[in-house]
């Protein structure tokens, strides 16, 4: 693992280290002092054009607990909105000794780009590019699972657990990286949405698809279930149109209270965030016992953690992982 | 001591306290290296829905010279002008694992909110809250005045210091939240504004009110003047509508030369900040000797400090203080 | 050295040092962990009332690599924008106890009134004000030259070099700040520009002028080449006008393949980016082996280091620099 551009490229073995490394972050994250000295000196850098307040203060928390040094560099208002291209940048962010870039990128291969065409030597960290990929946000996703659902995770995958996805799945990188991460690591995807928010080539993509919510969760019984995020600027206003309106929306694929009574006892609940509340999940389904949400933002800190971590260090195993920094030149 | 929200809560003994921990902390700042060890590990995050850079900055120098981490969050362009509402704002910060917010917004109340409702863990510090509240502003004000006029002031409140407080009261959380601290520490508070720039209930404030400079200062004869900042789009153009005009602001309502000079030999000029020197100050108002403004800034870092460590820490006394840093995990 | 403003106010000694202790810096860069505990505790302000994220990152590094703390202070959306005064912004910074305060400033001039009006007893940088000045930029142009044309070049001007500066040096600080250390460190160097983007008073500066970069390349010969950014805004869009058009001043002043042939074989390239590609440079000529754009950004980051270090800690000598903390308050 050199770079961490998508789920599609982690082995089995991959993701399965990752999730075992994040668990050993996420237990130094109980203690009372969270900070550990493993990458001190290193400069980690927030390439983001565009803007993610929650990503990208996630990935921030993540280095500055490994007591990396943090550079935002927003692309807003600099020399990118003037024309400068992404070699330009990546030459730069190069020059001045990043040791770790973190993409986020409204164009859909963005990362790839950066990262294969040999502008820059270190690692890159897609933070979700276009309706592409988002492996972080899959990955945060896999350990929630893995943690309340395979008993003794440790050094195990999803093998045999049944999830379903639902909602947008057209303009979801979240989506996209889940089902093929999910597929990797065993488990059985069903994603569900209308229709027309399905992407062309979602044949090839190794899951089932159901436009029912309701059918699926009875043909399925899922052990988790994941809603994702409506942008309601794509909604139809009227229903007329090609997507259906935010009420349809709700009725045909919204989590409420009455679907959630439908899951298996243990099934949980996710959701990327932010949540629209009364859109795709109701409150009482976001803030019910069975729902994960706020469990995935803390265990999101915790997989960035360990995927800064093995590539910063270039470890290739958890068990082992000492944690420690190296001295500082004085 | 859980939170920082109002200056309305807090009792003697804890203003107090904040003062001489102020005193503590503004001690260690003389010195060459500012930087103490007390919070190493510790992430503390400005959570800005309203630009304040004087105030953020403020509190990140406090924060780092504690050697905490700093997240900022400014809300403009997050998820949060997407329709993110604050409680999942709090719990995705309680999630990342926010040892305190600092919360500036345009609505009263909001920090309140944050604080109580039950969605984080961590201390909660209102840092301006619509035309509520700024207990950091008013503590900074108070340790200025208690260091000016309070012979030997550790341990010691205001009793008998008179304040004269000037301008738009009706639009200002400094003049509430400092005309509360005062009469908690037992200055006595006299309030000058033209009737159209106080607020509908300033009757059961506990202070005095006059509409007239000249006549407040000759009956009070002030230990400290407090020249509220004007905002200039809230003034009449014309002069006739509901509040003065600029020209009739300074005429009747400015600090100038003339009135700094019938001002008791000892007063002290106060202002919060950032002045429009030519309107509610006069330029040489600004700069004489007995204006302690700049100085006020310097204690807001040191008031901020205290506070941070207060409620970080969950000391309760600021005496035997020993500002030592946790040890580092490694 | 209090202050470094423009290059009009350093000896030729004093930029000696700079380039020497630049050296040091950088051979720190090399190290895997390039961190250095030298300004620990100490506060850096970057104060940018313009956009320039690759200049404010390249200072943030700096700053960082030497263990200061690091506050950005964008002008935009603060009390800046409502008015507040210089004076006003630095006594803040004064009274919150900057070290250090780093300006970039769209008027000419502005960081020498900071400097000078006794507001700040911290050290000022110019990172670029209006068209007048950009000191760090010509100091890490002239830490490459020296380095790549130079042998031995500890200790060592540029004495008898031959620099061809290309573009736009009307609108140029950066040209500005080149002509004026260039030739106090002993270089000659001619410019070559349209005459309708020349200054008025051109005829002071101490270098050449030339209206025609074949003629001058040739007659030159010279050792190094910086070609300008273009601003595309100050281009003619039909050619009659005042400025070239961007075709004519490709042709005209661009350098492509065919110029770089004529170069002696030793010339090196520079560009201060971000690079307008195709315009002022062609893309074979900026990625050339010629080139050391890229490595221009490099040596940024370290002569950013040496500055902030000989102005933070007041040595005169880069010789014997230890590069050590000052101890920890604790």
């Amino acid at each position: 693992m050199k770079h961490l551009l998508s789920t599609q490229d982690l082995s089995r073995d991959e993701a399965v280290l990752i999730l075992d490394t994040t668990a050993q972050m996420a237990a130094t994250q109980e203690r009372e002092v969270k900070k550990l000295p493993t990458l001190r000196g290193r400069t980690v850098v927030n390439l983001f054009f565009e803007d993610s307040t929650r990503t990208r203060i996630s990935f921030e928390t993540a280095a500055k607990r490994l007591s990396a040094d943090v550079i935002n560099f927003s692309a807003k208002g600099s020399s990118l909105s003037k024309g400068e291209s992404l070699k330009d940048t990546a030459l730069t962010l190069k020059a001045m000794g990043a040791d770790a870039v973190i993409i986020r990128h409204q164009a859909s291969g963005a990362p790839h780009t950066l990262a294969t065409a040999g502008w820059l030597d270190a690692p890159v960290i897609n933070a979700g590019d276009g309706t592409h990929q988002h492996p972080t946000q899959a990955l945060l996703d896999a350990y929630t699972m893995r943690r309340h659902l395979v008993p003794s995770p440790l050094g195990k995958d999803l093998a045999g657990l049944k999830i379903v996805i639902v909602g947008d799945v057209l303009h979801s990188r979240v989506a996209r990286a889940n089902v093929h991460l999910l597929h990797t690591l065993g488990a059985r995807v069903t994603l569900v949405a209308p229709p027309t928010l399905l992407p062309v080539g979602i044949e090839s993509w190794p899951c089932e698809i159901s436009y029912h919510l309701d059918e699926a969760i009875d043909a399925v019984q899922p052990d988790a279930i994941m809603m994702l995020r409506v942008q309601r600027e794509r909604m139809s206003s009227s229903g007329g149109g090609f997507f259906p309106s935010p009420l349809e929306y709700t009725r045909l694929y919204g989590l409420d209270g009455r679907r959630l009574a439908r899951l298996p006892d243990h099934a949980i609940v996710l959701h990327p965030g932010p949540m629209n509340r009364g859109l795709e999940i109701s409150a009482d389904a976001a803030d019910s016992p069975r729902s994960v949400i706020v469990e995935q933002v803390t265990n999101g800190v915790a997989v960035r953690m360990a995927v800064l971590y093995l590539l910063l260090t270039g470890r290739t195993d958890a068990a082992t992982t000492s944690l420690n920094a190296p001295k500082e030149n004085s």
